[in-house]
């Protein structure tokens, strides 16, 4: 399959099946991520992976409580979830601001990318989630402040058939030279 | 191609031959970042295509003057740039201060894993190049304050021969569970 072939075919996916996930696809999705690029090549993107019933239900817990936002409830059905998270230790040492206020988020989002790739590839589903209580996480799994958590992903087997979102033509995203004329 | 294989064997590249970049080419590869997921569906991913030779001066430019960071003479080679842009005016009604803080970067990085992915599996090579000044890269090329920078990427062919940069083994960095223990 060719590359935009997949990038076109993922998609975020709600619904899961009771199917587990198993330490091989595990193993190959976490695989891809590690192979994304970072700045200066840090590589600061740490990965905690959760399968206990009673700790998804604390992952889930951590999308609850925000205002204005819905709980995610479709990810206590996923198997796996695994969060993302950004090592700032990996950056010891390196002068600019740009890498705690800008590179954090860019390397762990390229791992994340590759990682959600990979999972569709493989005939599995996940969905990138970003909105959650950092402290809820930090308290349930005892992550230290050196580690900044920045997604959770649901990743399970599912039947869903439904299509990807709709996404803007290029001719609406794609400048010539100049914003200008 | 599985995907794994393409994300093992993308790597960044710094050396281009002066062969053009087709417009079909640049089609492809700005296709897959157009598919990339974005919080909301809010698609903020601009792209900013410079090809013109005083242009690409002009983007080179932007990477000189930084205390600490050597210039990145190589882009000039490259016979495409393309400034990946985000449209903050996409988070427009959105309340959490997470949109402009982390989905900002962390949606335009998700549709640029995607473009040099792209550009990988069509046979170019490119670089993630995320030092530059922000105000040099309005000022030439009129950006309006509506859509922030956030990454420059060389396009173009290479002869390199150079292998990825190697990588932590997985062992280094995923954890189970817990962060204790």
């Amino acid at each position: 399959m060719r590359f935009n072939e997949l990038a076109q075919q993922r998609r975020s996916i709600h619904h899961f099946t009771d199917e587990p996930v198993t330490d091989e696809e595990l193993e190959t999705v976490l695989e891809a991520a590690r192979w994304a690029p970072s700045a200066g090549n840090a590589q600061p993107t740490r990965f905690l992976v959760i399968s206990d019933e009673l700790n998804r239900e604390m992952v889930w817990e951590s999308t609850t409580g925000i205002e204005g936002v819905t709980p995610q409830n479709f990810i206590k059905k996923a198997p796996v979830h695994i969060i993302v998270l950004a090592d700032t230790r990996a950056y010891k040492g390196k002068q600019s601001s740009l890498f705690m206020e800008r590179f954090l988020f860019q390397d762990t989002s390229a791992a994340t990318m590759n990682l959600l790739l990979a999972v569709s590839d493989t005939g599995l589903g996940a969905c990138w989630v970003g909105m959650f209580r950092d402290e809820a996480l930090r308290e349930s799994f005892n992550i230290p402040t050196t580690l900044k958590p920045v997604a959770i992903i649901p990743v399970g087997h599912t039947e869903s058939k439904e299509k990807p979102r709709p996404r803007k033509p290029l001719t609406e995203l794609v400048y010539h030279e100049s914003l200008s004329g």
